[in-house]
């Protein structure tokens, strides 16, 4: 390896000689003083160099050797003197805007068409910290809940979800789809190890252009096994949530500081209210007719939270027993008020963050839920055989990553936190 | 959640009445006893009842309420008596083979065709234990590496390792490639993190009918960055080897015994040989003519991995220095010898689990690699932008984690350990 000290340890090492390495973050060339600021991954380090020294381009990889000396005003209160530099990459073209400035100067288009270099500004880098915090800890709470993690095919001959927003791709002549959701897979191997979870990709080709959509994400799934309904699921969805949190904590804590990002406290129970009693206070407040409502519009989503807030003192909501209507074939339910579903989302901040539920468990239930739905059961064949063998019941749940990210660290657009995000019109890089 | 005892915990229970629920795992009808085994996800547990009892039909899932005696025969050395039976869901079909038998007596098609049951037997199900186990020690050593997770996108403008085994989409009307490794976009985050990790799928439209390729698989990627060479990312990757070895141990023990399967022993320095000097051994050794080779055939992998053995008693080997030739575009070359790379294998018990070498960290040397191999770099282009912007010296690997759990299981066949396995000839279930 490059032989150096990282910069968090720079101040460790005062009166040493030391080497440095990493990019450098910014230049500042004043009349008797020349400043070299470098960045590596675990933060700044200063150098001060003799004014007139030539130094390279921002963004340039170098090595400094120097004598480390205190020094108040910079990062960590001590900065390198007497310094030697080595490019060991470069030189470097400018990047499409200075990423040494303490706020992202530059607009969305601009960072997505240059990720790979705007990515490196601290800001933009905290948001995916973030996210890899927040994955690290839905896994350690599913693991710790019991689950296995299960890798499930992304290559499929039938779209999950229904027909309309599928990719279709050549497979080896044949047609096939990217997967929807890991849905199918999940609940068949309940039957295999009662208790799962899977991180991977899901795609949907979103006709869909807001700030919230995206063609590919980051799926954080769970589906359980044994449950007596979805009461069972959602402290569950809970744990996650709470494990989510904790890891952000833990790992990017200074990360959500520099965003001035807050979390939330997720309650030892999160509250939950029942879509046809949301719909009625909604409608008591705002006077609106909501009577032929099959699913919450986004104003309705963030009512709920502000009621939340107000009547639970809770960022988190869960809406529970959706219509069926609004919720896939595979939805168990609810046996006291067949309209309704064991359904359910959970809102955090003003929007859906989660969607998950008691499914039908049963080979005939879910015959009878197609024939329901006028929905052909051929494309489903090797998925329902399933039923046919025994499964308990069970459901699960699914967050978003990139969305949980978002609606946690404050940014107004999904694609901030998704580090090359696919949408209607983007595909590269 | 259904109220119950699991299977493992029975025998801390001797003298209760307590209630199982799992699958019906098998009944035996004697002529003056009825045995029934509860299977659930932490194992089986024998139940007692007199003979004549109905008892439903294997795979059923089903509670049993009943007093734990203790038995030497049954599993964990107690069982339930004075049992009722309730039937949680039901009836189910006979599954495909018999699922008690103590090895798998159907074919592998049979298994596989009908996947989302046959995996439910406790050999094949052990595979993917050892498989989630895996990928649990290969994050766990790679974020104690200092390396941060990443989520890069699987729809990708340009085929990744070359045009010819990628697959087509459709994308919103544009033509798109399922991405065949995160390589571009694992090197693009070293100029964001320094050390990068990603668990994800990748896309091969292979076209090879072989026990040990995949058109979908889980890759376990890794690069890391102000390396001086290869040699500092081959210590990287005997930490993930060590990590995945030790998490099995951990996680997954009683999956390993069940399958009479050995863990190897990770030295702390994997031994390596060149690639010129492996030919020269093989050549010796069995009098081939192997100077117009640029590759090690599936033989000669075998032959190299016995003579580690018996030369460094290892069951593993890094084969260094590949020719170029062989090596993609972007592999950084020998600057002693040109026509070999700083490229390596890792070989593992007769078979390369392992990819990986330094890449080329700048722009000209890429344009340059590009037009040795007569290839056009407008495809490129996005990619190769990020070199312009200051790239340390790197490199990185990438491990097939089905071949590995195949490898390490002792499964002929890496369709043995792969959920719902895609190839050339199977899209489902």
């Amino acid at each position: 390896m490059v032989s150096r000290v990282l910069a968090a340890e720079v101040p460790a090492h005062v009166g040493e000689r030391i080497t440095i390495a990493g990019w450098l973050h910014r230049r500042r060339e004043l009349k008797l003083l020349t400043f070299v600021v470098i960045r590596d991954r675990t933060g700044l380090a200063q150098v001060l160099l003799p004014a007139g020294t030539a130094v390279p381009a921002e963004e340039t990889v170098i090595g400094v050797e120097g004598l480390v000396v205190t020094n108040d005003q910079a990062p960590g209160g001590a900065e390198l003197t007497e310094a030697d530099l080595t490019v060991l990459s470069g030189p470097a073209c400018p990047p499409p805007f200075d990423l040494y400035r303490p706020t992202v100067t530059a607009t969305l288009p601009t960072i997505l068409d240059h990720a790979p270099t705007t990515l490196r500004h601290p800001l933009l880098r905290a948001g995916f910290e973030v996210a890899a915090a927040s994955a690290a800890g839905f896994r350690a709470a599913m693991m710790e809940a019991g689950c296995t993690e299960i890798f499930t095919p992304k290559i499929v001959a039938s779209a999950t979800e229904g027909g309309a927003n599928v990719f279709r791709l050549d497979y080896f002549g044949r047609p096939a789809y990217l997967a929807q959701s890991p849905q199918f897979y999940k609940q068949a191997m309940v039957g295999v190890f009662e208790r799962v979870f899977e991180v991977g990709p899901a795609f949907r080709a979103e006709p869909h252009d807001t700030g919230r959509h995206l063609a590919e994400y980051a799926s954080l799934d769970a589906e359980l096994g044994f449950i007596t309904d979805h009461f069972d699921v959602m402290p569950f969805c809970r744990d996650a949530i709470a494990g989510m949190t904790s890891m952000v904590r833990e790992r990017a804590g200074l990360a959500m500081q520099a965003l001035g990002a807050t979390l939330p406290i997720v309650p030892a129970e999160i509250p939950h209210v029942h879509f046809a009693d949301a719909m009625a206070l909604i409608s008591a407040a705002t006077g609106e007719d909501l009577s032929a409502e099959d699913d919450l519009a986004p104003a309705h989503e963030r009512w709920l939270c502000e009621w939340a807030a107000r009547e639970h003192g809770s960022d988190l909501l869960f809406v529970i027993g959706y219509p069926l209507t609004a919720k896939p074939f595979y939805t168990h339910p609810d046996p006291q008020r067949p309209r309704y579903s064991h359904g359910f989302d959970l809102l955090f901040r003003g929007t859906e963050i989660v969607t998950g539920g008691q499914r039908l468990h049963r080979y005939d239930d879910y015959l009878a839920a197609l024939a329901a739905r006028g929905m052909d059961p051929a494309p489903f064949e090797s998925y329902l055989q399933v039923f046919r063998h025994g499964m308990p019941p069970h459901g699960g749940f699914a967050i978003g990553l990139e969305r949980w990210t978002a609606l946690l660290t404050g940014a107004a657009n999904v694609r901030q936190v998704t580090m090359f995000p696919r949408d209607l019109h983007r595909l590269s890089p």
